[in-house]
């Protein structure tokens, strides 16, 4: 294999100095390079700027008899407001494959919110010596996609209201007229995407003319029952005050005001056809299918009853390009879709993944990130975005740290602003080895699936031996194929594989110098087990329902998995069930809206909680994306500001034009 | 001079082909050739595809020494739902003038609204043989502006709202605590965008701790006057249900509800900042000094009072750098910033007509168009723009048409759906002299600034003769400088030029041949009237009004210009006036909204109109922008859908990814 051009070391400096200040410290690479190492030539791809381009979809034709490289995902133990590292994992774990052991690697990440950028969260593009960069660039706007989601996400409400306000005041017989008006010779026609409709109806005619009174009612009027609409407005801003508002209001709209509100942009239905389409077609056939509400009779309504997918998918065009970037230690990353992890399957795109897998190739690596813990984000990897895209992961990696596994171990609650507390800074090995009935079960859920799964344990400054130690221990019982201590975060890629088993060898990766002082020298091989843990899987992937189990059965199938007992629905969810299952989707898979922050519903509940009832509270459906969804519990779909949001320390230097402040 | 390597002269059909099929009948060239054409080298701009790059603002600084090259601006009669074809001339004129007479040319045109396009209006990138190509790209998303503005420009609505709530729920202590927080060490400091808000209130301390309780609350607490905001949140998308609505109604928000409504994004401050900014310095200062409402004391709360000035600004820091694109002829297109035309001053950027004056240099070519008739657009060219950029116009364009002026004569109505009245499309010279008063008024008013006034007269086939002599007598009457008949709409730039007085010349350049069979054969050179008017230009810029003026003075001037007799005040302006003037905004230039269709507020009085008394409803500011905006009836700030928009046509050709439909 020829060797990369554009992969390079990190110098190190001790202690890790701020996010901002390493992103700053690395020139980046000129993007065209980046491309040019995974063989693409300008015309697989559109520059936007010196350092981000947008990869066409249709390279993916002229690679698909190329073999695909190994697929690894990275889901976490159940997260903790200590935070786990497992963006910061991805993209160290892809700096040691691809700038010291010489592979062919790319990161698919998904794009994150603009909206939280400028209130608590700050960044998304990992920490310490494992980023994403330039990191505004990849924050801030991007290549424009969240802002296409937003645009085409509120044409289609803004053609909801306006429809049933048109056709409230209009008569079938003029509301025909309009949709189909006569051109100069007096001739009626239909457009192309009247056609699906008509064909939903039955109507098998193509001359608007020869409609039965009946058949115009039925194509002219939607119908649409207002109470019964589910498409919200969306905005890529911390907007609490759009949560629930009033539409309609003004004098020219006499009255038909409405209740409804803002999700933030990346909650939208097009933002999860975006991360599960496979192509331009698939994507136009998803965006039309899309149902926005019921008519009065209980039909569903689509995007194509409206007239909107076609020109949903012109508004969604070059979104459907991942956009590359770049590491610290200059090797590739895709960054693509970021669907919300609980209304929807929060991984990153299909497509994505796809092209980077053809483009490594045949023994190279495409790390791709599940969001939150493995419970819902590799759940739904497994059993939503694989049976979508026909890919097979052969490794899964649990991201863990010891400092949460002694939450989950019964530590005390972390408050924000406040010192940690001692338990989380000294050893506490008693702690930890209760913790890891959590990380336990992530294990064994994930290796039901067949990939042969690995535990990179990022480490901090204050774990000990005996704590690291522990985990390892415990991970291995649990059936994981290795678990590895990583220290990208302070070390880069570096900080995540050794191919010498002498002390030296650390010494010479730089890495922590304590680890070398343990009884038992520690490596930082995560690379290397993840090699070795897709060379050698014997497992065939295999799902946790089938599609064609009812809706109620596949549910209960994964609250299984939670540990729960049983389920326990609402009035509400049972009558939505019956609905979608009499409206004809119920083969879809499932795609739970649970709390991140424990195995059940109840967020408070660390560590592996068994013997709960599962509560599903409501259940809705994103059918164009291709997905069911039950509410187990209130879900915030618009975050708010702080009193003192980020955006206060966030400048341009308008002398050399860079962001400060962005952290 | 070198001659251009990219322009190219048409081959054209006839009858003219649709819009869409003679854009997708020309291959673009590359942007970068375009961009060389220009003496820009690749560090001059930002690739985004392959058809638009971003010039970096920097340019400036590399080319502060050269020369200017000339500046011409677009405006035209009163509108009429006939259309006039001013971005079509301007288009055309460069296209002439870069291609067929070998000028270094530069067109600087508005962004549009993507909004519109999905409703009745369909694109704006010019039409038939005179056009802005890839026109899918010039209409939809282009290169991200309008989304960055739609971003921060709800960001701030955000911080408002959430402001209010957490002053309304926390003490003044609270507050500044939370604004000021203790660090590690205990130590409390101000960051930077605080100094902006204390020196503001005249407090020079540097340490918080040293802050007396009096300074903590004044600096703490906004006390934000809800009933005063009048930032409200904007979306590039025609909802007419977001006009009028209510926020808050969430039951975190505490039943803090407040009324307000979202514009298009076109219509933010923001898109007016972004147009008149002349760079990233002052740009940063402009965003920073919005102001949103008022205290509960009435003074102005700004942006920078938020803690935003800076967020804003880096939200921004790409769209400050104007789009290239191309001509069909290959010529190069500054498309950037697209303000309103009623409530902001509708011009294209400062920052990109002021580029494209130094990269065509002496004896170049720059044409910009201003928005609506030239009461309108010219006026705030002139009044507002210029005054800002301290560029001077030698050339001012009048466009106007035939049937158009028809109806200013007294011509029937117009209904759009209806075939047009026979007055339009039979001789009718009487008409056309009755209406070339309106003609007349909108030259003796450009010619009042110093520029050289050319009319471009836009020829339909209908058009006869003695009419067209008609109009050409009366433009010279009224002072134009010369007056053209021009024919880009059909022939593309050499419907705008030409260089020999002979018959055989027109037929050379393939003009329409009836004008060679007119008993004087008249000649398109639109080009060379430019040229010359250009050249000989005697006067120097002169303003309608000094900026020293009372606010009341600068309106009556303005009014006295449309015709008005006198000016009526409604309490709620003279209230406005009076609350501006104290908070020492008087100052600022004056952007009229009034109706686009006529001089006086009465859309319906075409012509001329005398006598009228202009009332003044009230009285707004976009104080970062930098105007005063006085409100002549009621201005609509956010279209709707029709009951069969255009987006029914509007598909992707998803095999070969083209966008069909779109209009």
């Amino acid at each position: 294999m020829e060797s990369s051009k554009t992969v390079r070391k990190l110098e190190v400096a001790s202690p890790v100095p701020a996010d901002i200040d390493i992103a700053n410290s690395v020139a980046p690479l000129h993007i065209a390079d980046i491309a040019a190492d995974l063989n693409l030539s300008p015309r697989h791809y559109d520059l936007y700027g010196k350092y981000k381009a947008k990869v066409l979809l249709s390279v993916l034709d002229e690679v698909q008899d190329s073999p695909d490289g190994y697929y690894v995902v990275v889901g976490g133990i159940t997260p903790t407001p200590l935070g786990e590292g497992k963006s910061t994992t991805t993209v160290g774990l892809c700096q040691a494959l691809g700038a010291f052991l010489d592979k062919k690697v790319v990161t698919c990440l998904r794009q994150p919110s603009q909206g939280p950028t400028f209130g608590i969260k700050g960044g998304a593009a990992g920490g310490g010596y494992s980023q994403v960069i330039p990191m505004d660039e990849f924050n801030l706007h991007l290549t424009g996609d969240i802002h296409a989601i937003t645009a085409a996400n509120n044409l289609l409400a803004a053609a909801i209201d306006t429809r049933i306000f048109h056709e409230a005041t209009q008569s079938d017989k003029a509301l025909f007229n309009r949709l189909c008006p006569p051109n100069k010779e007096g001739k009626r026609t239909f457009c192309n995407i009247m056609y699906r409709r008509l064909k939903k109806l039955g109507i098998d005619k193509t001359n608007p003319d020869d409609l039965t009174p009946e058949e115009v009612t039925k194509f002219a009027r939607l119908d649409i029952d207002p109470d019964s609409v589910t498409w919200r407005r969306v905005m890529d801003v911390n907007d609490r005050f759009l949560r629930k508002i009033t539409v309609g209001q003004g004098p020219d709209e006499k009255g038909m005001v409405r209740e409804t509100g803002f999700d933030i942009s990346v909650a939208s239905e097009i933002m999860a056809v975006l991360a599960l389409t496979t192509s331009l077609d698939d994507m136009r056939e998803r965006l039309g299918k899309m149902v926005i509400g019921n008519s009065k009779a209980g039909e569903p309504i689509t995007a194509d009853d409206l007239g909107l997918g076609g020109a949903l998918t012109v508004l969604m065009k070059d979104a459907i390009n991942p956009t590359l970037m770049q590491t610290l230690e200059g090797t590739p990353v895709l960054v693509h879709a970021g669907p919300f992890a609980n209304i929807a399957h929060g991984n990153s795109s299909i497509v994505a993944d796809k092209i980077a897998l053809k483009l490594v190739g045949s023994g190279g690596f495409v790390v791709t990130e599940a969001g939150f813990g493995s419970d819902i984000g590799t759940e739904k990897f497994m059993n939503i975005k694989c049976r979508y895209s026909g890919l097979t992961p052969q490794c899964a990696i649990v991201v863990a740290t010891v400092r949460a596994l002694k939450m989950h171990g019964g530590g005390p609650q972390v408050v924000a602003g406040r010192p940690l507390d001692r338990a989380y800074l000294t050893e506490n090995v008693g702690l930890v080895e209760a913790g890891c009935v959590n990380l336990a079960r992530h294990i064994s859920n994930t290796k039901a699936y067949g990939s042969n799964v690995v535990v990179a344990i990022n480490m901090f400054s204050t774990d000990t031996e005996a704590e690291l130690n522990a985990v390892r221990k415990a991970a291995i019982d649990a059936g994981a194929f290795d678990a590895v201590i990583c220290t990208h975060h302070a070390h880069g890629g570096k900080g995540a594989v050794s191919t010498e088993y002498s002390i030296n060898s650390y010494q010479y990766y730089g890495c922590d110098a304590r680890l070398s002082s343990f009884a038992i020298p520690m490596l930082v091989d995560l690379g290397i087990a993840v090699q070795k843990a897709c060379e050698n899987v014997t497992q065939p992937l295999r799902f946790l329902y089938p599609l064609d189990a009812s809706i109620k059965e596949k549910i209960e199938a994964i609250a299984k998995s939670y540990g729960a007992a049983g389920v326990e629905y609402s009035e509400q969810a049972e009558k939505q069930i019956e609905m979608y299952s009499k409206q004809g989707f119920s083969n879809l898979p499932i795609c739970m809206a649970k709390t991140q922050y424990s195995f059940s519903d109840n967020a408070a509940a660390k560590g592996a909680p068994t013997g709960f009832i599962l509560p599903i509270r409501d259940v809705r459906a994103s059918i164009g994306a291709g997905f069911i969804y039950p509410l187990v519990g209130t879900m915030s779909t618009m975050p708010g500001l702080p009193t003192r949001p980020c955006f206060f320390d966030i400048d341009l230097d308008t002398t050399t034009g860079k962001v400060i402040g962005l952290s």
